[in-house]
């Protein structure tokens, strides 16, 4: 728009922000994760979550207008049914300038005989009872696209949770269920391919080179362009540099939280400096900057956790850790890397099929984030609300008001990424860490500890639980009644329980072993 | 084909299959129903259900012949993609012999301007790139239906389970879920409607008269027959009078069985009576034979279903019985009878949504049908398996035998049923009463009381562990010391056992008291 080269200053932007990341590793910014609790957290993973299934959706709504139907079609006019192409009656006279500059002698073309494409390039009209406002309709593929995408979701969605079933061996359901996706993608291709349809394809260039044939394998950082695009250029960058860091350093407090049980330390600031290093090679080379995925991250950890294997019928398996290792990452980027060498396969895959899966991935991730778990409270009576720990401690009020404020920051986030405004959005992320600051005025510290705590759910609740029994036990030893607990955990297999997790804890004492003795009498008795 | 009246032969059939049935009226022949057991109602009852599913998907596809979809098409020559209708090249002789008949002049009529009914009336040829084998391919109606039938089937299947979700007050949820056909139907009639699609519709008749103009309201049973088929239509009628016996007996067996705690007595002799005289009644004016409708009779019973309002949170609502009246059967009818003048509204309706609430009514009928649960057991591994009842007892390869024994029954039934061996079917159906007699031989008299019995499994188990905690008590007293029961029955809160209905089957005793003083120490003691 403004007479200035794209690739350069885009090269530019890139090296000033891993300028900029170098800059903040040196200076020990990483430190400031500690200010991105759940809240943030949760919201700005909502947010990723919303985004995919928005994006979904969009796009096979989308479909609707590249590949129109005919409404109202009427079945006994078939065979007057067509769209022809013909010379326009009363060119406009644009449409005389473009053929004069294009050398397009109208007379001498054999309108009929032109194909869709061609009729489009050369002004012709399109005229019949099969014509829509832009071409001619488009038959079954946008009603075959819609079947796809809704068979993807649904194929996915039912092999994640065979793991579960009741039938086949362990082993066979693991397999699977962790390859759900695949097996779906691989199915859909089979399907669409067998029935021919000519659904909307991934487009994969042919050969590997630089898109453009202008430019080299590097480009030139100021370029074609005057010297100053070289120094103004530090604006965009600084705005690049926030939202890369919150994205970069809230994945890995994701993936870093005490759930997980990680046994390495964590590397924020040695992953930063690798992430602003990449951004200027990418920068350099006019790469897509590949920068913390948090989707990709977040299911690798899923697809690595170790589980304790079951025995007894009806036993939970117990998460015992992930599987730390440097395999599997190594793997997934150079089979990305293969991916170049494969675009004769990925060119079958059909555009719908790629939209179910992440649509699917999208709405599978929202499940655990506690933040929806507060919103569908709003549509409950009081008796069915399940019993989340903090709805013991926090009045519901309290709760619903923390649920608003976190949902009026979403909406906003949601609002200036899709406004003109949305170069602004870096900001709007972080404000994010001050409005929960804020909050430290509204609520109670008791409140936040509960609502905006990092230890999970099912954790706290064994806890308290355990300190309950601890109470009961001493409050029976003093009456001297032998008093068994039959509350709450009852459910809970006792061997299930994680014994060195547990006592490493150091907060249990005898607890513990009033537990374990559940079925005789009471120990301290 | 034998130049018979149909009409008049159905008339004669029916008559005789009418006597017939009083005559079995008259020498009590329903109290055989004793030889019904869950064996033979189970096999029937599937079949019913995999007759509905099966023609639910049969429909579906059999759309694929009417409405043939291009495969292959090449979006980009849309604009010459047409099928018109052209005058025969060489046109066969039994074409000229037909255009000879029905006084068609080839030469003075404009082929292309046929449309496609006219096309094939007048044995044109279709020629074009939109050609199908039988005439013009037709665009979007195929995949249309599909997503319809998807739809319905997956709409209904969630509003139906609206009941035990979590959301909205217990009213709400009642209502939505018991109208989840109604409101699935009316919601998809509407989208068909807004999106103009031409899917096929229900094809209603638009004025009420008898359906060929030359017969009255009334069949003559002789008409233009001879003399004779009076008498030789006695044999199909003893056929079709042991199907109408079968099903009418089955049917009642199922819905008065003990579980429905049904209060008035049954009417096993006055239903057949009824249905003998409207058999007639029906021959006679040539209207479909009414007979007692398996899958109708069980929805309406479970949904007349009074069950006890929950307060606490998590109490299962507990099965009171049967709401027993006779408005809700006389609504049905009088409201079956007025559709006839709402054939305006009822050809909005699109076939798919119909075929769709079929694959959902005898997809969710097979829920419940022990059968099928036992079919399931073939691929679970033995650890997974639910806790029914009759594993406790019998053998698990006895299970399967017997399982086995009642798939090649259905199977059989099914054969036959599609073979042209078909007008043996009703022979079949009463020989399973005679299949079951000879199990007795195959197993003890122990184990068919655990794998045919008809009543409901809960209530089984909720005696026998009720049994097993006596025996317990009774141990511990005699041992001396204090035993606390946890296994099984904890999770069922003691204050929803339903009394009176508990005592009076008289088989509790003390039993009753160790039950409701569970959380204390055993009474017994």
């Amino acid at each position: 728009e403004y007479g200035l080269s794209y690739l350069s200053l885009r090269a530019c932007i890139g090296l000033w922000t891993a300028f900029l990341c170098l800059l903040l590793v040196a200076t020990d910014a990483s430190s400031l994760v500690c200010y991105i609790t759940r809240f943030t957290e949760e919201a700005f993973a909502s947010l990723i979550c919303i985004i995919f299934i928005y994006e979904a959706l969009e796009k096979l709504i989308h479909l609707g207008e590249t590949y129109p139907i005919n409404m109202n079609n009427n079945l006994e006019k078939l065979t007057i049914y067509r769209c022809s192409c013909i010379e326009p009656a009363n060119p406009s006279n644009a449409t005389l300038q473009y053929w004069e500059q294009n050398n397009i002698s109208a007379p001498e073309i054999f309108w009929e005989a032109l194909e869709v494409q061609d009729c489009i390039e050369k002004k012709g009209e399109f005229v019949g009872s099969a014509c829509g406002p832009h071409g001619p309709y488009v038959p079954d593929v946008l009603f075959w696209s819609i079947v796809l995408f809704f068979s993807t979701v649904a194929m996915s969605a039912f092999l994640k949770e065979f793991k579960t079933s009741r039938y086949f061996p362990t082993k066979v359901r693991a397999i699977i269920s962790d390859f759900a996706v695949f097996i779906t993608i691989f199915t859909m291709v089979l399907v669409d391919y067998i029935l021919g349809v000519p659904s909307p394809k991934l487009k994969v260039p042919n050969v590997f080179k630089p898109t453009r044939d202008d430019r080299g394998w590097f480009i030139n950082p100021l370029g074609p362009n005057p010297w100053w695009t070289c120094v103004i250029t530090v604006v965009p960058a600084l705005l690049c540099t926030i939202l890369i860091f919150m994205d970069q350093q809230i994945t890995a407090v994701i993936i870093n939280r005490k759930e997980h049980k990680l046994k390495k330390g964590c590397g924020y600031h040695l992953d930063l400096f690798i992430v602003g290093v990449m951004l200027g090679v990418c920068s350099l080379m006019g790469l897509p900057w590949f920068v913390a995925a948090t989707v990709l991250s977040i299911t690798h950890v899923n697809s690595l956790k170790l589980e304790s294997e079951c025995s007894a019928p009806g036993e939970q398996p117990k998460f015992l850790g992930i599987r730390e290792q440097r395999v599997t990452g190594l793997m997934i980027f150079l089979l990305m890397g293969c991916s170049v060498f494969m675009t004769s396969v990925l060119k079958f895959i059909p555009m719908p099929v790629l939209y179910g899966v992440f649509l699917y991935m999208g709405a599978s991730s929202l499940r655990g984030i506690q933040f929806f778990d507060r919103l569908r409270l709003f549509g409950m009576p009081a008796k069915h609300q399940p019993d989340f720990i903090y709805l013991r401690h926090v009045p519901l009020r309290k709760v619903h008001l923390f649920t608003i404020i976190q949902l009026s920051c979403l909406v906003l986030l949601w609002v200036i990424k899709t406004s003109r405004a949305a170069i602004v959005f870096p900001m709007m992320v972080l404000a994010l860490v001050f409005i929960r600051k804020l909050l430290d005025f509204i609520f109670t510290k008791r409140d936040l500890s509960w609502l905006d705590d990092l230890m999970p759910e099912s954790k706290k609740k064994k806890l308290e639980d355990a300190e309950r029994e601890e109470e009961q036990s001493i409050l029976a030893e003093e009456e001297g009644i032998v008093q068994v607990p039959l509350e709450g955990h009852y459910k809970d297999d006792p061997s299930t329980v994680n014994i060195t997790d547990e006592m490493s804890k150091g907060s249990f004492g005898n607890t513990w072993n009033s537990k374990t003795d559940l079925n005789s009498k009471s120990p301290l008795s």
